[in-house]
């Protein structure tokens, strides 16, 4: 029996809130003079208890070596907050956690051994009870990498990853959808091609992200058009109404379990193929879809690199699928360069608006990759023989249909508006006339987040060139939007010590 | 070019501090309101360049979204103050790290490439000079667990390790070490061996740790005799004129980058052979040895668990120090219940006292151990011969002259005092008659840390049987020992509430 597991007055400690933000990382604060911390012998990084009510999380303990906490308190990271579901002035009790049966499995990985469905079931439900450290989540994952999960592994973890979330259920078929693997900015066909589809007849209940590391998320650029943050029922209600949807997954929470693993992954900058497979389709199971068009962008410096490692991913996401009742189609195309002008959320949701409007100005290559995309998916539907998805999706876009519905979906979901414009904008231009010969994706991103990206709806920039355009000295490249005077300045520096970004050919710099 | 790389006012913020204790990993406190943040874009996990003066570290953010700091504030866990060497009121500048480009290596091991020695050497410098975060120190040390690093790698790994730290040089030879793969409680040999070799006129210049998850290390029983937080200058004249020493490694930092991943590998509780090799070994060359003397107990609940694991481990350790100039020699040993009867540093302390006077009281099997240790170290001198060591060690020791020896050294590292004892006892008596059939390592080292242990020097607990050992109901099992009360009600609850952490056969319960 674990000791302190039972309330006794030496174990107790108020809670006060500091507002500490560790992501998703739970963390105890407690000082280092309190009774519990030197009666249980703990030290910084140990792993602790912390019950409250009848709810308990493992945190990892930080030791406060000031006045910052009293003897009898303790603290929370904001996450912790959250997962224990406590207030300010509440009673924890501490305890020795129990020891985490599943790390076994997480060390037979390590050694090399192939786990079994029930191993990575035990695995998942610890890592979403909040009972790995991030020590911990990096050697699953660093374990997991390198092709060390073979095909029954990928569908175990990806099943697993499925089981401990919420799972929606329509009563249609088929229920579609479609996913692009990250590593393109300004790649928002998402936003066209659901009102495509769902003017065709086909449902679509599409859970987008917010931006992590890059300067707009899908569910960021539509923000600015509607509202994204929908709790299950009222998706429901959307759908059903429309069709489609287009909303915020982090307030769904169909695949908790990847929202952690994400975060590890991330720092580790590891593409672990297995991890990739069972995050994308974990959550088009949870969300009920029955079919699938993956999007693979390939390219130097998008996430996948060469056709081969595209064949690969491919392969598994179409076995995965099929082994967990799931049609998956994938479609490769150009990661190069970005995919329509504007990065930043505003921005992003204009170039949208001028392809579902058929403006002038609209940017053809994210025109044509929707069309591809929605014309794939539309081939799910038994009517529509393969080969003929496009034109049926051209002929929806052109007639204004997919306008209209991309407007009712917008009212469904809480009501339209007009994205915000930058108060302050600069041009950066070419030092040289030539031809445009590399666009660096990473620090694009980058510039435009300087800017105030995501956080400022308004900022980001917008490109004015492709590779091999044709510009004349003196010519804009691209313009930086920023809501301050300050974010202007500050994005402006960059680009000025960074003129790599658009590289432009021709003679010597 | 890295923005922010120089002072402008829109990246320096003043240093407050919080007195967090995050062990040793550099955290970065600052307000979700900070202008740096805002227009850096930075959320919590992100990693950060703190600049003071002309020391730089990389931390990883946590953001306050509480009044804990203004917004143009900035604090450090404690670990990152030491690293910075900065004070309260201190300017520091931030900024984006650049890339940690030994990353690339880590990646490359995941993926299950062999790494090349500048590899090794790359990584283990960006791992002392604070660039990687805990999920990357997890996933290197994955990566290189479960055999994936050979002999070669095993190597190139140890050398990195000895080549970020200091080297001491001694003008005699052979100097001689011994050291103790961990796991058993109460196995203080080596302030036995030490005055015993030394006695005998090598030179043997020993660090130690102090407890890390043990009720006591080597560094802290020695503490109850003399002092043994020295510098590499007074640790040097103790050697020089007692021939040998037992110091606490800490205050020497001869592997620095040992004691970073260590504080990984202990959540992790993976064995990495190449890892403990490369640790063990490093720490040895560093403080200048020539000749090792490893004590490896197997034992079900000892690290090395079976004698095929010992073995694999004894070559690695053989082949990798041969190939460093080491000469290293492997004695296996029972790993099955602790060496000595005294828990805690005082108590174990005592243990080692009791042995060196020759008291009637001494522990046999600790005083053996010891001497059969001595006697394989002793016969690394050229005038003894193999097989001789034993009968030489034995003879100093009963003759008095490593216990004169060892009263010189204490002297030398700075005056001998009497360990303390504790005010608050409580025996563990057997519930039946019986004999002892198993003891538990593990539970046995917990119970001793409740009573306090090591913080509490005198506190611990003193075992009276051994595994074997006849028992009448009633008859104390082991006493435990603490400073307070409290403790001894603590650790008092624990063992009434663990009735096998010594199990007595015969009957049932």
């Amino acid at each position: 029996m674990s000791i302190g597991a039972h309330r006794t007055a030496a174990n107790v400690l108020r809670l006060r809130r500091l507002g500490i933000d560790t992501y998703q990382e739970s963390i105890l604060f407690m000082s280092a003079e309190c009774p519990v911390c030197r009666s249980e012998g703990w030290e910084a990084l140990a792993r602790v208890r912390v019950a409250h009510l009848d709810h308990a999380i493992v945190a990892t303990l930080n030791v406060t070596t000031s006045d910052l906490l009293a003897p009898d308190e303790a603290s929370l990271s904001e996450a912790a907050w959250r997962a224990l579901g406590a207030s300010e002035g509440d009673e924890v009790v501490l305890s020795h956690p129990g020891p985490v049966a599943s790390l076994g499995h997480v060390r037979a990985k390590v050694y090399g051994s192939r786990l079994e469905p029930p191993a990575f079931a035990a695995i998942i439900r610890d890592i979403v009870a909040g009972r790995y450290s991030s020590i911990h989540l990096s050697a699953f994952v660093t374990a997991c990498a390198g092709g060390r999960l073979d095909q029954d592994e990928t569908i175990a973890l990806t099943r697993a990853m499925i089981d401990v979330g919420e799972r929606l259920r329509w009563s249609v078929a088929p229920v579609v959808d479609k996913h692009s693997v990250g590593g393109l900015p300004g790649n928002r066909t998402t936003m066209i091609i659901v009102p495509i589809v769902a003017a065709h007849g086909l449902t679509m209940p599409k859970t987008s992200s917010r931006a992590i590391t890059s300067p707009a998320g899908t569910a960021d650029a539509m923000e600015t058009l509607a509202p994204v943050t929908l709790d299950i029922p009222a998706m429901r209600r959307v759908v059903e109404r429309e069709g489609g949807c287009i909303v915020w997954g982090g307030a769904v929470r169909l695949s908790p379990a990847d929202d952690i693993i994400i975060r590890i992954e991330r720092p580790l900058d590891i593409d672990s193929e297995g991890q990739l497979v069972a995050s994308v389709l974990s959550k088009k199971v949870a969300a009920g879809s029955t079919h699938v068009v993956i999007d693979l962008p390939v390219g130097p410096t998008a996430k996948v690199r060469n056709p081969d490692a595209a064949k690969a991913l491919g392969d598994l996401l179409v076995v995965t699928g099929a082994a967990l009742g799931l049609r998956v189609a994938v479609m490769e195309g150009d990661g190069t360069q970005p995919v329509g002008g504007g990065i930043g959320p505003a921005l992003e949701a204009l170039d949208v608006l001028a392809v579902l409007r058929r403006e002038p100005a609209a940017r053809p290559e994210l025109r044509e990759r929707a069309l591809v995309l929605a014309g794939r998916v539309i081939e799910f539907s038994r009517e529509v023989p393969p080969g003929a998805g496009y034109d049926t999706a051209r002929a929806l876009l052109d007639s204004g249909a997919a306008w209209k519905k991309f407007q009712a979906i917008c009212e469904a979901q809480g009501g339209m508006c007009e994205p915000p414009a930058a108060a302050h904008r600069h041009d950066v231009v070419a030092e040289r006339a030539g031809h445009i010969e590399v666009i660096d994706n990473r620090l694009l991103a980058r510039v435009a987040k300087l800017s105030g990206a995501p956080r400022a709806k308004a900022a980001g920039l917008a490109l004015h060139v492709r590779l091999g355009t044709r510009v004349e000295r003196g010519e804009p490249l691209y313009t930086l939007h920023a809501e301050s005077p300050g974010e202007l300045a500050y994005a402006r520096m960059y680009a000025d010590q960074n003129r790599d970004i658009v590289s432009v050919s021709g003679g010597t710099q």
